[in-house]
């Protein structure tokens, strides 16, 4: 399982004014706390300041300074992404390529200069798709494109877009069928989601999220951009990743039980 | 999705001393409010007093004096079984028939004249199933069977049997696998679990078990034996079935949360 603390997101107001603040210690501070609590990566995204890039450059600096782990690059911007991944001591991850021909010309020459693990979007030129099989069908070309060039399936994380359950109440059973299919179709690549999405619009979101969770774990999903700092959601995770039978012996969850870190 | 109530189960010590002690109070109250809070349908099981057919006969009695609806009859003697069917006022289940042969003799004549929803547990003679295939080869026997004598599909409850994650970690991921597979080549069947054995001996038992629910929902399962009177587990139920597709507009999740009754 792969965990990608979100926290540091400019898009959530009191990051963009601990960056604009200058706010080192604040900053700080998240990412020992996300990586305590069991991140893996910490997401850094900077892209709602007025500076990106020195920003991004300066909030890369100033994470690694903290924590051991590496870093997961989010921008909008090529360039945004070529200047953070400059600046990663450890193979970093990137978010995002997408199939969109434009996105998909700007980032490629990046993921070949830095090799980096990639979150990859499905979607393409024909905007958000609607089905499992369009989902598979721009999955296909993004794996292929990225093989292509070098990036092993192991490095690829597929994003199968999750879209609000509150405008379509199917939409979350269609990204469940993207994922067992991608499962199945890719063993070696991952698949990746945020847990926000889902529940947008809808009332008692992160119950919503928590159970999004654990359904995409049962059908293979095995990367999660989410606030490790939420302790029941973290339970949960643990929990269904030895039920998922991905816990040899169940050591993970004893030991993470005994330490107060998991509990119902 | 049915949801039955599972604390009228003489297995209990404290169902067991009620039994004993005719305290129909308890038991009715105990039964009125797993129906407030969502059961379905009350499981009842006497099988733990010295009295077993008399027992069934009184606590089938005293619970539809209080609750409008139907019964799971629960026992592992066929007597107590047709006992409990034969006071039902409304179309009850039964909790179980097997593929061993002995049971299947005793039960099919009882389910032949009562006509009931039937749990049918996946195991033969040869045992507790190891492998998902062993439990769909057992799942076709059983569905041949009912259907054979006049069941219809979707009166079936077909029961996987999940072993203890402590025993052996891929014990959860197999009953995932047989769940997948029974829902594929069923789509009329139901697919049913209790909520416990999964975490035998294990800590933090109900946080398994709800990882366990929800992950087996996002497969097909849509029946549970559990305890209604866990409101986080009911919140998780009604956010998974929501999640799953199986609430259209999310109409119930939305007036479950105006109402109070499902939160994060």
């Amino acid at each position: 399982m792969f965990i990608i603390g979100e926290l540091i997101n400019s898009t959530r107001k009191v990051i963009s004014q601990a960056i604009e603040l200058k706010d080192k210690v604040y900053l700080q501070d998240l990412a020992r706390r996300q990586a305590e609590a069991g991140a893996q990566y910490i997401d850094v995204n900077a892209a709602q300041g007025g500076n990106e890039i020195d920003d991004m450059m300066w909030l890369v600096d100033l994470i690694q300074d903290v924590v051991d782990i590496p870093l997961c690059i989010d921008s909008p911007s090529a360039a945004a992404l070529e200047a953070g991944l400059s600046r990663c001591r450890k193979k970093a991850m990137i978010n995002s390529i997408s199939g969109e021909s434009i996105r998909w010309e700007e980032v490629l020459p990046i993921i070949k200069r830095y090799q980096p693990k990639v979150v990859a979007l499905c979607m393409d030129e024909s905007g958000m798709p609607e089905t499992a099989e369009d989902r598979l069908n721009v999955a296909d070309k993004l794996v292929a494109g990225l093989v292509d060039v070098g990036v092993p399936e192991n490095d690829i994380f597929l994003d199968p877009l999750i879209k609000p359950l509150g405008v379509n109440h199917l939409y979350g059973q269609e990204v469940f069928n993207s994922t067992l299919a991608m499962r199945t179709k890719y063993p070696q690549v991952h698949i990746i989601s945020g847990l926000s999405n889902v529940s947008f619009g809808m009332p008692e979101r992160r119950l919503l999220n928590r159970a999004f969770m654990v359904m995409s774990v049962a059908l293979g999903m095995d990367a999660f951009i989410l606030d490790p700092l939420d302790p029941t959601l973290m339970s949960l995770l643990t929990a269904s990743t030895a039920l998922a039978g991905q816990d040899e012996y169940c050591m993970d969850y004893i030991t993470s039980v005994r330490s107060g870190k998991v509990k119902a």
